[in-house]
């Protein structure tokens, strides 16, 4: 990828953004052909919506969280996601099978620290787990930011800026996708800013939380991890757009992600990507 | 508010009833603005419905049960929602701690007893938490009647009248927030009875637990607990009414439902508001 | 019923089939008119759908899995679903409790074996609760291969054909329900095929386990375990035919086939059937 971000917003489509369109519809045909099985362990809020985008998406869910059975499951599965959203001391111990059962084994996993700024013994958990080396992080700013500095300030919380956000990069090993308003993906020397999405979103429990499941899906697919994360944030982002334009309020909006997630085709990307590379 | 009960439905709108109407009005927007954060104990079949109910009203809802974190949650939070309805001896333990910490912090906190006529020692932990002073209680008549009675029959338990309603509220000094076909809400002087919503709120799991979190958000920015559970119960019941007009059953009534939670102005309570105080 | 499969796809509906359409629909009528109530022990993914299809069938759901409070709810309802989608230690144990309360009150009580051929201990488990007697038994051609075999392989399963699935019937003395492009049920001597549905349904998480419960429900009316299942998965696949006819994607595909199942005429039944007896 170039590395001068140049946004489709504000300047024509340049021919490597019409090239990263065409790899992103490619990326999404090949999650549907493959079906990738991912094992999630998620929070209790979230699970049924993050199965269903993984369904949608032509994935293959389980969610067994049993300390006898998980890293048999995880042996199984082809990615495994890791969100801290309902954390349990059971739960911590689950992950930490599954997460040495996806080491061993070569299996990319992903980690989501859900709400890592309101609680500080999840975030001395989620430091830990950055320890055992994920292959990607997905979090808002200020989750990153606690990240990144260990301070847990509830709503006051800091947010991560780009450079920091490439710093977290570089110290983890770790592709980092930090979502908002706008989307950045660095793994630390490279970096892509994607436009797309609608702020009805954010008025649905566990989309977020579903999208970190998806990138664990296309991980699985593609071993890129910046373009696995551009391929993920694009597909969920422009599904939110076309949902939104058919939805009377969030409740219509879910549905309408959900059937948007399963119709979404390459010249949905190519007419709607929003990126800077 | 008047002592004499005027139902809309029989007579006239009275000049009380549209300042009513209109206070309920302000009270909707104030949530809208003020986002306030609700943390919810509750069960797991409803926390997805109660967070989306939340979101749609321009709440953040929270819901981590985990003992090292709990409190750190309930003392960033604005209200606590605990809902008994799939209690386990781990949450009952977190519900300890989550209500010492709103009680400690003054922070309003509502209880939503659910199903305890039909077991015994559900029943007696929801007698010990009354004694814990929630700030308003919500459930049917059968429930309420358990309360009050100690006596779990399960379907053939009695349902409690309205003088035994207030009673149970002049005992346990909370709000009294009794829902069915009409509901009733009292601090045991101030009536009101509210005769909004539609059978389809019954059909669908977790509405009523939905209502109930709502409850908690509205309690979170209206100190009059009597004009919060009016408010709440006229915000979720013209919802129903709305979203029942357009469904073709209970599934596309639930997300009907969230919409016209997200969607409802000032001008639909007006237009829809039945009451009598 | 005779014998000899008839196919409603490939012959002339034959007397026996309309016959059996009728007694489906009063089935079904039943169901709405008697309530019944069904305790639930399920996953942690399909609860909430699980709960909204009974109630949109007219049934009464509860989901507690507390160890003090489990044998209570399953002695105050009609029928008990058994289903291992999630299944912890704690939650073994209260299945055990449950079951033991429905087998001393003469209760029926259902298993759906979920993904038992991913899972060793989990197959072990259920193998334990097939020989508890359940009344119907409801898995896919690989999660029924397993219990039989008691081998689990993940994907590369067995599947499990018709004389085997008889036999699996013969052996536990339950009805066996195989649920696949096409239902086969058994009581080891009657067989019954049902060519309804469609692959949406395989789209949605908790699609299958939620027509478990559906079958809980339907045998708490009619002892007959057979015209039991027969019954819920005519319910069921031709609800899920009409919701997939006005579907954009699995997301309204889900609220869709809730609407239906809420709606299903014995009219839909006639019409649609597509069974071999």
């Amino acid at each position: 990828m170039a590395s001068a971000p140049i946004c489709l917003k504000e300047t024509p489509p340049s021919t490597d953004c019409h090239q990263l369109a065409c790899q992103i519809g490619k990326v999404i045909e090949r999650v549907r052909e493959s079906a990738p099985h991912v094992h999630s362990l998620t929070n209790l809020v979230a699970n049924t919506l993050t199965a269903n985008v993984l369904l949608a998406a032509g994935a293959t869910p389980s969610m067994s969280d049993a300390h006898d059975e998980v890293a048999a499951f995880v042996s199984r599965a082809d990615a495994l996601l890791i969100n801290l959203g309902t954390l349990s001391t059971y739960q911590k111990e689950s992950m930490g099978l599954a997460i040495a059962a996806a080491n061993e084994a070569g299996k990319p996993w992903v980690l989501d620290p859900v709400f890592v700024h309101f609680s500080p013994p999840r975030l001395a958990f989620a430091r830990q787990l950055i320890a055992a080396r994920p292959d990607l992080v997905r979090g808002n700013a200020h989750e990153l930011a606690s990240l990144q500095s260990g301070a847990a300030s509830g709503k006051a919380s800091a947010a991560l800026g780009d450079e920091d956000t490439c710093m977290l990069a570089a110290r983890s090993g770790a592709v980092i996708v930090r979502t908002g308003a706008e989307d950045f993906v660095t793994d630390a020397e490279r970096r892509v800013v994607i436009c797309n999405g609608h702020p009805l979103m954010s008025r649905v429990t566990g989309v977020g939380c579903a999208m970190t499941a998806l990138l664990a899906a296309v991980r699985a697919v593609e071993p890129d991890g910046v373009l696995a994360a551009t391929s993920t944030l694009a597909w969920a982002g422009i599904a939110g757009e076309l949902a939104a334009e058919k939805a009377a309020g969030p409740g219509s909006f879910q549905s309408g992600f959900v059937d948007a997630i399963f119709r979404l085709t390459p010249d949905d990307v190519s007419g709607r990507l929003r990126i800077s590379i």
